[in-house]
C-alpha cells in the first residue's frame, strides 16, 4: 500500500514519540521533509531548526530484536534554494589553523533538479559560480533508539540519526536495528549534494520529497545500520574518534559476512584484507561516521 | 638521465643516512625493492624484516625548504609470490570483539602480473580462491625527516614513510617536503594490492621493480605529502587518531588551494564543502593516514 | 525544608520525565538509591539494571539558562554487600592484550561503613583479602538534558549523567546547567569506593542513603558541570576521546575564571599553566570524563 | 663512582649518537642541563632551541633487552630566570574557542630555589604576581630508541623522551627499556614547576643542576617507562590520543604486577579496580603522556 503523508509536526530528537502514521510491512510512504533549519518547499519556516524529522512512522509487527528494512525509493529536492556553511569547521583543521578560517555568511545554491546540477550563487569568492552534479541524500534518519532514549538529531548512534553519509541516496536499502515496538521511523535533513565528512557542517541543505518502503526481518538482530546498493554491501559506525567509528563498522561487517554470507572467521578477514573500502560519512557531528563496504562481486555465494 | 640501481643495503628507518646514489633533478632511477620481510624477487631473504627501504638517493641541489617532486613511473611485482595477514588487526575492531578474531598463518597469493590479477592460495577458508585485480603500490617511501630524525619504517609523518595508501600507484606524482640536503629519497614496501586501511596489517606484500623520476621546486615549502593523478589533487595527513590525520590533510589542502590555485579562504572552503573526498590510507600503523582529495575538474583555473 | 523521599520508580535514562517530588530552592532531600543493577538496601531487586536513578526532583523556579546548585550532603552505603567487575575492561588495555584479560565472576566486597573500610571477599586470587578505605561517591546523577533528550544512564554529557568521577563525594557542591523547567534532578549509581577511570566498569557498587540540597543561580548559564570542595574548584568534560573531554573541561575552566573570578584571558592561562590539575573520571563509559581543577589558594580574590 | 660532567654538545633528538661519557652501573653523574631554548645557567644560548639534551651517557654492560635503572638524585634550578608560555595551547581547548585564546609574550618567573618558590614577573595580567611552590622536574629524558631511530625531543615513546610528567622529580627511580648497547642516557628540559598536561606548552623552563645514578637489571625486559617513589609504583604510556596512552600505561602495569609482584591476572585487575590512579603527563606534545600508578601499601608482598 502507498501512503501519501503530509507532516504537520516535526521532532529534533529521535525517540519513542507518538506515531504520526501506522503502516504495514511492504507499505510505501510518500512524504516531505523540511530543511535543516525547518524551512519547507515554499521556504517558509514551519518548525524550529535542528534537523527536524518527519515521523515517526509505526511499522506494524516490528518488535525489539527485529531488523527494519528501509528502501530509499526517492529523495528529490522540492525547491531550488539550497544553502551550506561557508567555512570548514574548526574541528576539521589543525587547532593552530582555526584562526585562519574565513568568517562568511551562509552560502546559497541554485538547485536545478531537472538539470541535475547545483550552482553556487554566493557569497562572492574567487571560486566563482561553481556548478556540481546533484546527489540528493538524507543526512539524518533512523528509528527510535535503545533504552527508550530520545537522542538529538544533531548526532547518531546504533539507531541511525545524523550520519550525514553521502551514500544514503535513492536506490539504497538500509537495515536498522529495531529497539521499540513499531520501530518508529524518522526521516529528514535532505542534502542536494554533500562532500565527504560534511566538513562545513552541512551539505546543500534543502527540503525534499521522499518516498520509502518498509519491510521487516523478524527475529534478525543487527548491531549497527547496514545498507546495500547495486554494487556494495556496507555497515555504518557512529562514534568519536573516527577510529572507534571504524571499529564499530568493521566489527559489524565481520559479523554480517559470517552470519549471512557463510564465511568463516578467516575467510571474512581475508575478504576484507584486500577488498574492504571505507567512506567517511561525517567528521562534524558529535558522533562521527565511518562506513565499511565490500563490493558484492567479491563475496562468494 | 636514467640510472639502473641494484641495491645491496637497506634501511628500516628513514633518516640522514649515507646516500647510495647521487642523481640530478630530471633523472630517473630504475631499481628494485624487497618485500616487507626483506625477501627479494628470488624469495631469498637479503635483509632483516621491517619494510626495508632501497636508498637513500641524494638529489643534487635539494635543500631544506624545497619540495621534492617524485613521479612514480613504474611499480611492478617482480615475482609471483605474495603474502598478507590472515586476521583483521585487534585495533580495527571493537575491543570486546578481539577474542573472536581468527588465529591463522599468513595468507599466500599467486600474483599474475601479466594477467593483472592475484589469486588467494591459502590458508583454506570458506572464501575459497578469491581472485582480485592487481593495483600495485608502494606502502612506504619518503625523504629524510625534519630535525635529523631517523624514523622507523613502521610509521609515517610529514616526510612520508609507511603511509600504506592505495593511491600511491604508478602514474602518480608525489610532492614531499625537503628537510635534509639532497632530500634523501627512500622507496620500499610494495603491495600488489591492498584494501583501504591495510586492516590486516599488510597488503599483498611483494618485491617490486620500481622506477621514479625526481624534480625540485626550489624554495617551495609544503607541510605534508601532496600528490596528484589524472583526476585528483590530494594531500596526506599521518597521525593518530584518524581525526588528527584528517586535520593535517585538510589544513594542507586549504593551504594548497590558496597558495597555488588562487582561491581565497572562502572559495577554498566552499570548494571543499561539496567536492572534498577522503580516502583512508592505513588504520594499522603507529600513525594512521587519511587523504584529502579534490577532483581537478572542480578547481577553477 | 527537609524532604524524606522513598522512591518507588526508577529511570535508566535521564530525561524530561514526570517529577516524583517538587521542591523549593534551599530544600534538602533525604532519599535512597539502588545499586547499578537495581538492588536495594535489602539486596532485593526492585527495578531493572542499568544505573537506575531516583527522581526526577522538580526544583520550583528553575528555568533553562539557570544554574542548579546541588550540594551533596550525604552519600552513605545502606548495606554491607558491594560488588565490582573482576577484569580491566578491553578498551583500557592495548588491543593485542585483550586476550590476556581474566574471565572471572563479579568480585564481592564487605563494606563496613562504621569502620570506614571495604574488604574484598572474592573471587579467590593472589591479591587476597585486600582492605581499602571507603570513599562513597555517586557515579551517575544530573539534570534533564538539552533539547528534551532522554539520555541513557550508561553515558554522560553536558547535563551530567554517568561521569563516574571519584571526586563526587559528600561535601562537594556541584553546579549543573538547567535545560528543562524544574531542572529535574536525578541521583543514583553509588560506589563505596572507585579507582580512577572506573577501569573494571564499576566501582564497589552499592545502595546508598543520599541527602542533597538544591539552590538556583537564576540567569547564570554554564556549559558543563562544575564543582567545588574545600580545596579546589573543578570543571567536568564528558566525551570521547579523552582529549575532547580535556578540551571541554579546560574551556569551561577558562570561562569560569574569566566570568566569575575576574581574571583576563592572559591571567586565566597563566594560572592554569603551572597550577592546573586533571583527574580522570571514567575511561569506561560511552563518554569518558576528565576533570580540570585549580586549588582555590592560587586564585586571586 | 661519581662523575662531574660539563656538557659542550647537545642533541635535539634522542638516538644512537656518540657517547660523551662512559660510566659503570652504580655510578653517579653530576651534570647540567640547558633550558628548552638552549640557554644555560648564565642565560647564554649555547645551543639551538628544542629541548637540547645533555648526553648520551654510555652505561657499560647495558644491552638490548635489559632494563636501565635511573635514580633521579638531584634536579635543582641553576639560575633565577624561568619562562613559560602565556596561552593555553589550541589543542587543549574546544576548537571553536581557539579564537578566544590570548596572544601574549612569554611569561617570566623569578625562581627562588632557596625559598622554594617561583613568582610570576610578567606579562601584566589580572592574575598579578602569583607565587607557587617549586617542584623541579625533568620534562625530557630517556635512552636511545628501538630500531636505531633518532626521535625528536619534541615527542616521546617507549624510550622515554619528552614526557613532561610532573612526577619525574628528585627521589624518583625510573626504569627504562634498553634498546642500544650502553643504553645511551640523555637528560634535559628542566622545569622549576609545571601544571598537569603542560597545557601552555611549557613548564617554568629553566637550566638545571642534575645528578643521577644508573644501574642495570640484566635480562629484565620492560615495554614502557616505569618508576617509583616512596608511595607509588607507576607506569608511563606515550601516544595519541590520551586513550591510547592510558592503554599502554595500564597494560604495562598489569604486566608489572603479574611479573614482579606475584599477582595473577584476576588479582592484578582487582587491585587496579579500586586502587588505580592516573596522572596526566602532557597533552601538548606530539605524543601525549598518561601515568598509571598504584600505592605501594595496597600491593601484597
Amino acid at each position: 500500500m502507498r501512503h501519501e503523508f503530509t507532516p504537520t509536526t516535526y521532532h529534533t530528537a529521535i525517540g519513542p514519540y507518538e506515531p504520526v502514521l501506522r503502516i504495514q510491512p511492504g507499505d510505501t510512504v510518500a512524504t516531505t521533509t523540511v530543511d535543516a533549519r525547518g524551512f519547507d518547499a515554499q521556504r517558509e519556516q514551519v518548525t524550529p531548526r535542528g534537523n527536524p524529522q518527519t515521523g515517526p512512522f509505526y511499522v506494524e509487527g516490528a518488535e525489539p530484536g527485529d531488523t527494519l528494512v528501509l528502501q530509499l525509493d526517492k529523495i528529490q529536492p522540492s525547491r531550488r534554494y539550497g544553502f551550506c556553511g561557508s567555512s570548514v569547521a574548526p574541528n576539521v583543521v589543525d587547532p593552530e589553523y582555526v584562526r585562519d578560517l574565513p568568517d562568511a555568511p551562509l552560502a546559497e545554491w541554485d538547485v536545478d533538479t531537472a538539470g541535475g546540477v547545483a550552482t553556487l550563487v554566493g557569497p562572492e569568492s574567487k571560486l566563482g559560480r561553481l556548478t556540481i552534479p546533484l546527489e540528493p541524500m538524507l543526512g539524518c534518519f533512523g528509528v527510535a533508539p535503545v533504552r527508550q532514549q530520545a537522542i538529538s538529531t544533531a548526532t547518531s548512534a546504533e539507531h541511525g540519526g545524523n550520519m550525514d553519509y553521502r551514500g544514503f541516496v535513492a536506490g539504497v536499502t538500509v537495515y536498522l536495528p529495531v529497539f521499540e515496538p513499531g520501530a518508529l521511523v524518522f526521516v529528514g535533513d535532505g542534502h542536494a549534494a554533500q562532500g565527504d565528512g560534511e566538513i562545513v557542517g552541512s551539505g546543500i541543505e534543502i527540503s525534499m520529497d521522499v518516498e520509502f518502503t518498509v519491510n521487516l526481518r523478524k527475529g534478525k538482530t543487527i548491531g549497527w545500520p547496514r545498507g546495500e546498493n547495486d554494487d556494495y554491501i556496507f555497515t555504518v559506525g557512529n562514534a568519536r574518534p573516527l577510529d572507534q567509528a571504524v571499529q564499530h563498522a568493521t566489527t559489524e561487517m565481520l559479523r554480517w559476512l559470517q552470519d549471512d554470507y557463510g564465511l568463516d572467521a578467516v575467510g571474512a578477514s581475508l575478504l576484507l584484507s584486500q577488498c574492504v573500502r571505507y567512506d567517511l560519512g561525517n567528521i562534524f557531528d558529535p558522533a562521527y561516521t565511518m562506513v565499511c563496504k565490500v563490493a558484492k562481486n567479491f563475496i562468494p555465494l
